[in-house]
């Protein structure tokens, strides 16, 4: 099957990289937006686009049906739901299905099998992919978490099941605690997410956050496009990526690819998707979660493999076989992504939404911008506050790093405070620059003071 | 040798680009500028920057005592001329070194020998480099020129040794048209370029223009980095190039980079080069020139190389040895530039000069652009039209030219007419699709009418 009509359920600069993607594949696209984002730019470069409600994402991101009514009225043969939104909601992907439209990434079987971390957990283990220690699923209660955690020794970490993104987390550093605190994890769990499931894992220290990105078919081929190493966190939230990770071995690359490949085969897995791993000091790494969509951060796994992940998401959708076999495959220089937020990063990086009434990004060799500002938009305070990827590629680290330094410098976005300056502090920094970094880098240094 | 700061004699997108190699090496730059000048980015991207004279060029860019003047006070350890203005100028260089000041470049005996278009002839000549049957050397008289005709045969082609640029140059059909114009021909190669002297070629027909890069080190060491396709001219000027060209086998690029590697050694060269070739349909090459600086075409070879061809320059002039040898070069891809100039293209290409009040250069995956615009830039109608550079990247030429269609199709120029609709055009064009296309080509074919 070749598609002729995709809808892009989404918004920013991903819905941008999906249409372009498109464009270059000969595929008409429709955009779908907000009430405040009429003027965006995802609206202006697709083909079609339509309003699906009004700004709040449940009402109009979130809204599955007004979302179907367009695809369905469009005649979309496929719909991409790049990142975030309902990217990794199996009843979406389901409904999609049913409608006879090829949702773009994995089967709700998958997602589900990923979405819950208890379960991911166990079908990882089965498939002998290395987990961090912990409960067997989840904690029934408080004596089966005292028994778990005296087993796997303290610090543990308490983790609910159905949560993600850094919420729903808490630590215990001894019994005491884990006993304060589970049922009130528990409780929260079941406020957020409506699943008062929790489990238990030994907390470990000098991590970092090292993830695998593979890329299936539906014909039970799968590879791994190497790894990035996302360490740079504030908040667990990403800051900063860069491919491949300075701390790899070639022996431990092929070993983490491998079991990520394993990881995929194991639910049958089609599309693109990323195995989250926590790597210790001694090499071993552990299973944290597994992405059921295409990433933020994908760009740099583009920049040293040139393999277009978004291209080959719509092949693999349309049902090809993929395009490259794991041999084809190798790592060709460094990359970098900064994510430039509307955020004030000397002020805590407070939100800083408004006009943006002059906006050049940088250019020349080795610079790929992907953004949906443009001069005179305004940035709604409404949505994420990642208003722009820069991403650079260099021959090695140290030219990665000094593109980004001049790319940084050079990039204007007048009118609201961003992270650039944060950015250029941290590239600076000479913890940043020997790779000696790990998860909690940015808790133990403020980047903002001078070293 | 390490340099810490150099002067930049130049202006817009290649000012704009050497600045950002220097900014990525550490070294510090000097910018210069005329009095038209003084809002241009490379004015605000350099550390320093100082105005250098009036609007025209040979009060300002070309003016040799001001521009020495500005790199002496400001300490600069030397000099890089980008194209145009001074940097085939082997008085500058000169004088340059007589100031202890690196022009970036070859020597000026390399540029002598390399600039005289019939001294270039005889050396590449004796270098075993294939020639275009000619007059060897300057024809003297009438006589000599009718007898050199007779033995390569009509059609051919009068050029002025001092010309270039597709400057004074006539072609005869037949002996008459000789007769009428080889008079013709020396007075105003004498009143253009203050040379009379004047060179009989065999016409050649069905030709494309493929150029050799090279990069050669004061150490002796040569290199090629393959070639670019630059047929697509319009009155001689190029609008699009390519790399690689379609119709090279490996083994005619290998004899072409051969040939061009002993040319450059020929002439003892240092740093980046340029052999333009013509190439028949029946696979033979003739030298046409050597360009003896960057040329505004290097970033396809960048982007298919890997190689910053910039600080590569800066490398070699520095005294090192080049960075790679011939067997670390290997082709990636496909990379095709399309040059935006201030032209209406659908006027004839009448220059369009003025206000730009809003621009967004398109970005994403394998999307380049080295321009110095901004929004808010008004382009001055006393300089080069071409006003960005824009440069994709990808897997196969198919690819490169849907991503240039998706990337030009992006780009808002507003104020001023372009050459975008130009070449989106072209690109749809089932002669350049094939690549099936000759220096005639755009002469042959009404881009703007339907095929």
């Amino acid at each position: 099957m070749k598609f002729h009509k995709i809808l892009i359920a989404n918004r920013g600069e991903i819905a941008v990289r999906i249409i372009r993607a498109c464009r270059e594949l000969g595929i008409s696209t429709v955009a779908v937006y907000s009430e405040a984002d009429r003027d965006s730019l995802h609206v202006k470069l697709a083909d079609e686009a339509y309003c699906i409600g009004p700004t709040a994402s449940k009402d109009s991101y979130l809204n599955m049906t007004n979302i179907m009514s367009v695809a369905t009225i469009t005649e979309c043969d496929a719909i991409h739901p790049g990142y975030g939104f309902l990217a990794e909601n199996a009843n979406f992907a389901e409904i999609c299905e049913s409608c006879n439209i090829t949702f773009i990434g994995p089967s709700a079987d998958a997602i589900n099998r990923m979405g819950d971390k208890a379960v991911a957990k166990l079908t990882m283990k089965s498939a002998d992919v290395p987990i961090i220690p912990g409960s067997d699923g989840l904690v029934e209660d408080m004596d089966e978490a005292i028994r778990v955690a005296r087993e796997i020794g303290y610090p543990v970490i308490i983790k609910a099941t159905a949560g993600g993104g850094g919420k729903g987390i808490r630590i215990a550093d001894d019994e005491t605690m884990l006993i304060a605190q589970i049922s009130t994890a528990q409780q929260e769990a079941q406020k957020a997410f409506g699943n008062a499931g929790v489990y238990l894992e030994k907390y470990l220290t000098g991590m970092k956050h090292v993830e695998i990105q593979i890329m299936a078919d539906k014909h039970g081929n799968a590879v791994h496009l190497f790894e990035r190493d996302c360490s740079v966190q504030r908040r667990r939230q990403k800051l900063l990526e860069e491919a491949p990770c300075s701390v790899l071995t070639p022996e431990l690359r092929e070993r983490m690819g491998q079991a990520a490949v394993r990881a995929a085969l194991a639910v049958n897995y089609s599309g693109a998707g990323t195995l989250e791993f926590l790597l210790g000091p001694d090499e071993k790494f552990y299973f944290m979660e597994m992405n059921t969509r295409i990433q933020v951060e994908h760009p740099v796994t583009e920049m040293i493999t040139n393999v277009d992940l978004i291209k080959e998401m719509v092949s693999v959708a349309e049902g090809n076989e993929l395009s490259f076999a794991q041999s084809d495959l190798k790592i060709n220089g460094w990359s970098i992504e900064c994510r430039i937020n509307a955020e004030d990063s000397e002020k805590n990086f407070m939100p800083s939404a408004g006009l943006i009434p002059f906006y050049l990004p940088p250019g020349g060799a080795g610079v790929r911008v992907d953004s949906a500002v443009y001069p005179g938009y305004t940035i709604s305070p409404h949505y994420d506050s990642m208003i722009a990827k820069l991403i650079v590629w260099g021959a090695t680290r140290e030219e990665a790093i000094a593109r980004m330094k001049r790319a940084l410098s050079e990039f204007a976005i007048e009118g609201i405070r961003t992270t650039i300056p944060f950015h250029l502090k941290l590239l600076n920094h000479s913890k940043f620059v020997s790779g000696d970094f790990d998860i909690k880098f940015l808790e133990e240094h403020d980047i903002n003071a001078p070293e």
